[in-house]
C-alpha cells in the first residue's frame, strides 16, 4: 500500500486510518466481504503501533463497518453500505463462488502469500534461490541483445522462430529429433498444461498420473472438468490403464527425471516400457521435462527420443535453472497440436514476452546458459549434502529419505503420520514454510518435500531445527 | 523449417524431399489429418522449384502417403502409417474437434497465419508499425535496468510491486484513485478477459457489449459458456438490460475511448449515464481502455474514474503504445477480485514476465514514456490525415467514414454489402490483408476496419488502391 498517515495532520493518526479505511470501503476497492489485512500487517506498514491500528478498528467495528469472524479475520461488513450511503454494489464473493475455476488449494494460497514475505524460511520452495540466479550475468547480457522491431511486436502464433530454432539444436543434444514447426514457446510449463486442457481433451476425459504426482497441487486439468486418477507403474500398468479408459480420452502426465515431488527417476527400461504400453493403448503421454539439466550425473533419455508415433507431448522449461521471471517454456509435438495449443495461445495472452523470449535465445545459442548449468549443479549438489547431513544426523530416528539425484527436493518421509495442516500452519507461526506431502497427495501425512534449493545454508539449518522441535513437542 | 536439401548428395532434390517427408510422417511430426504446406511455401523454403516439390509429393500421394482434399490442401493420408509401419497413433485430429475450447475463427487463423509473411500489406492490423515502435530507445533502456534477484524468481501473485506502485500515480494522471493493493498485472488485456471470464462468471452468465465489438472477434466468454448479448445503448438501455439480464449473472464489456473497431469516443454524458444504470441494475462494468493515450486531442475521463461502488474492472495495457511484445497489461478493480484473478493467474502461469514488468516500470517511471506517447500521437495523426485524404479522393462514392479522433482505425462503410469472404481471400491473394467487419458483426457485410497504424505510407496507398480496384471489378 502506498498510503501511510501523516504525523503532521490534524487529525491523530487513528482519525487517519478511519478515513483512509472508510475510503476505500466507500470506493469499493474493499467491497463487503472482503477480508482486511491483519492488525499486524497493518501497523506494519503503516509504520505506528499495533494499538493505535486496533482503536481504529474498534471504532470502525462500533459504527458498523467491519465485523470480526471467530477465527478468520476481520471483514467487511454487509451493512456497511448502509452506514455509508444507499449504495447498490455488485455482490463479488457471489460471483467469485459460482465461477468455472477452480481457486487454488487453501495451503497454496498461504504458500503463495507467505513465500512473498521477509524473515520467513522457506524450506520447500520449487525455486532456485536468488544467490542462484545468475542475476549479473543476465543483466550483463542485455546489454548485448539488439532488438529487431518486428520481434516485439505481436508474436507469430507459436513464439519467436529465432527461439525455436535455437531449441532445435538444443534438443537435439537431448536425443529430441525436431523442426521448429513442431515446437510451440510457452510462458512455463504451467500454462502448456493448461493449454493441452483446454485444447486437446473433452471433457470427463481421464488424465493418468504417478501417486504422488505435482497435478495435485495445481488445478488445469480438474478446472476443466477432467477426472485425474493415480496408477502405479507396475507389471499390471497396461491391464490397469485398460480396464480404467475404455473409450474415454485419455493422457498420462508424467515427470520421469527428478520427479516432483519425489526426485526420483525412471530408469531407461522403465520409460521403453512405459512408452510401449502407451503406444499400444494409444494414450498420449505429457513428458514434464523441466528438471533433467539438474541430474547431479549422467543424462538420462527423453521418452520423445524414441517417440516414433506422435505420442509424447514434451514440455521443456527454464524456469527452474536459468529464471522462473523469464516466464518460458516450450512443447514438442506433432503438427496439429502445435498449431492448436498455438491458436489457443493467441486467444488467451497474444503469445510470450518477445524480450524473455529474446534473454532464452541469447542465452542458448551463446553458450552461457551450458555454462551456468555446469556451475549450479555444483552448487545445488553442495547444499544437498549439507541438507543430507542434517538428516542424518538428526532426523534419523524419526524418518528416512533418499539421497538427492539432482534438482530441488528430497521427499523426506517421517515414520509417524504428523505432517498435517497443523503442522504446516504452527511453522508458519514460526515462520517456517514447507510444502507437506498432502498438497501432492490428499491422504498423505507422512511427507515433506524438503527443497535444498531456496533457502540459505544457514536458513536450511535453522528451518530443519525448527521443525525438528515442534515435531518432538 | 531448419531443413534444406543438400545439393551435394547422391540423391537427388526430389528423392531428399520423399525421405525428408515421410521421416515427418514416421516421427509423428506431421500426424495422420495433418494439412501439410503448400507447394509454393515448400518451394520456398527448400530453395527449390515448385515443380521438384510438386514431383516429390505427387509420389508420396501414389504411395499413399498423402492425399489431396478438393481446394482445402494436401493432408497426410488416413492409411500412411499402414504404409509405412503397423503402428498406432494417437487420433490429434479427434482429440482437438472434441476439446473445450473454441479454435479461433477462420478468417482470424488466416489474419494471424498471414501476418508473419513478409510482403503481405497489412490494412487492418491493430498493432503499430515496426518503425512507430521505440526498438532503439528500448533496446538502449535494457542497459539502464537494474535487476534485483528477486524481481526475477516467480512474481508475487499480483505482479511486480514496484510496477503496481509506478502504475498508481499513472492512473491518478487518468483519475483513477487506486492501491497496489488493487492493481494485477496481466499478459495483456486478452488475458485480463480471459480471467474474468473463468474467475467472476458462472456459465450460463451474460455478457452485455455493444455492436460492433471487439469481444466477437476472441473467445474467452464464448468458451467458458458465457452468453454475448449486443445491446443499443439508447434512452432505453437500462430497460433492456432490466428484460434480458433477469435474475443472471451479468457484466457489460465496453471501450468507451476510441472504441475497436468503430475508433468512436463516449461523452462524458454518457459515461456518466451509463455508468448510473450499469450501478442502478448492479451489473458490473469491464472498461477496455488500452487506446485512451492515443487520443489526438484532450483526454475523456475514464468511466472508473467516477466509480464509487467498486462496479467497473478497468483494463489498461502497453501493447498498443510501447510494444506488443512486452505482454505487460493491468486490471483495476475491488481486492477480492484482484485477489482471485490473481489466483488464478498463478494457477495459469504463474505470473506475467518479470523483464517486461521491469522495462514497463521503467519506461513509465522514467518519463521516456510520456514524451514516447507525445511524438507517438503526432506520428499517428499524420498517418490518419494520410488515409482520409486517400479516401477523400478515392473512396467518396462508395463508402462512407468518420474522421478519426486518435487510436489506430477508420471504420470504413461502403454503400454496398461487398465485404464477404471471397472479398478477404481475393485481397489475400493479393497479398492484402484486411480486418473485415464481419469478425467483429457476424452479419455486417458493410464495414473494414482500416488500420492506419500498421503499413507504410507507401502501402497504405497501394494496399487501398488494390481494395479500391478489386472493389470495383
Amino acid at each position: 500500500m502506498k498510503w501511510r498517515p501523516n504525523r503532521h495532520s490534524h487529525l491523530t493518526i487513528q482519525e487517519q486510518i478511519v478515513d483512509w479505511i472508510k475510503s476505500r470501503i466507500e470506493r469499493g476497492d474493499w467491497s463487503v466481504g472482503t477480508k482486511i489485512p491483519t492488525q499486524r500487517q497493518l501497523a506494519m506498514e503503516f509504520n505506528v503501533n499495533r494499538s493505535t491500528v486496533q482503536l481504529a478498528i474498534d471504532e470502525l467495528k462500533a459504527d458498523g463497518f467491519l465485523e470480526s469472524k471467530m477465527g478468520s479475520g476481520v471483514f467487511v461488513a454487509n451493512n456497511s453500505w448502509n452506514v455509508l450511503l444507499d449504495k447498490a454494489q455488485p455482490n463479488w464473493q457471489q460471483h467469485i463462488e459460482s465461477s468455472i475455476h477452480k481457486p487454488n488449494y487453501h495451503t497454496i494460497q498461504l504458500i503463495n502469500e507467505y513465500e512473498q514475505k521477509n524473515h520467513i524460511i522457506r524450506l520447500g520452495t520449487g525455486e532456485l534461490s536468488p544467490e542462484l540466479l545468475p542475476t549479473k550475468q543476465i543483466e550483463q547480457s542485455l546489454k548485448a541483445i539488439s532488438l529487431d522491431s518486428k520481434a516485439i511486436g505481436y508474436s507469430s502464433p507459436q513464439g519467436s522462430e529465432k527461439l525455436r530454432g535455437i531449441l532445435c539444436n538444443y534438443l537435439e543434444k537431448r536425443g529430441i529429433q525436431t523442426d521448429p514447426e513442431n515446437i510451440l514457446i510457452v510462458s512455463g510449463a504451467l500454462q502448456a498444461l493448461q493449454l493441452i486442457a483446454i485444447g486437446l481433451l473433452e471433457e470427463g476425459s481421464i488424465v493418468f498420473q504417478e501417486q504422488p504426482s505435482y497435478l495435485n497441487s495445481i488445478h488445469p486439468f480438474q478446472s476443466s472438468g477432467m477426472r485425474i486418477i493415480s496408477v502405479l507403474r507396475d507389471v499390471h500398468l497396461a491391464d490397469t490403464l485398460r480396464r480404467l479408459k475404455r473409450k474415454r480420452q485419455s493422457l498420462f502426465y508424467c515427470v520421469p527425471t527428478l520427479h516432483n515431488p519425489t526426485g526420483n527417476n525412471w530408469s531407461v527400461e522403465e520409460r521403453e516400457n512405459f512408452y510401449n504400453v502407451c503406444k499400444e493403448l494409444q494414450i498420449p503421454i505429457i513428458e514434464d521435462d523441466v528438471y533433467h539439466e539438474l541430474l547431479f550425473e549422467s543424462s538420462l533419455p527423453a521418452i520423445k527420443s524414441f517417440d516414433t508415433s506422435g505420442q509424447v507431448l514434451y514440455i521443456g522449461s527454464v524456469s527452474k535453472t536459468l529464471s522462473p521471471g523469464l516466464r518460458i517454456g516450450w512443447v514438442v509435438a506433432p503438427s496439429p497440436v502445435v498449431r492448436r495449443l498455438a491458436d489457443i495461445k493467441m486467444q488467451t495472452d497474444y503469445g510470450s514476452s518477445a524480450f524473455s523470449q529474446e534473454i532464452v535465445a541469447h542465452w542458448i545459442s551463446s553458450g552461457l546458459y551450458e555454462r551456468h548449468l555446469i556451475k549450479l549443479r555444483e552448487q545445488l549438489r553442495k547444499r544437498a549434502t549439507f541438507v543430507e547431513e542434517i538428516l542424518e544426523q538428526q532426523f534419523k530416528k524419526i524418518a528416512t529419505w533418499k539421497k538427492s539425484d539432482g534438482g530441488f527436493y528430497i521427499w523426506l518421509r517421517f515414520h509417524e503420520p504428523i505432517v498435517n495442516k497443523t503442522l504446516f500452519l504452527n511453522l508458519v507461526n514460526q515462520n517456517v514454510l514447507i510444502n507437506p506431502g498432502y498438497i501432492y497427495e490428499t491422504r498423505d501425512l507422512h511427507h515433506i518435500r524438503i527443497s535444498y534449493a531456496y533457502a540459505s545454508f544457514e536458513e536450511l539449518k535453522e528451518g530443519l531445527n525448527i521443525l525438528l522441535e515442534l515435531i518432538q513437542h
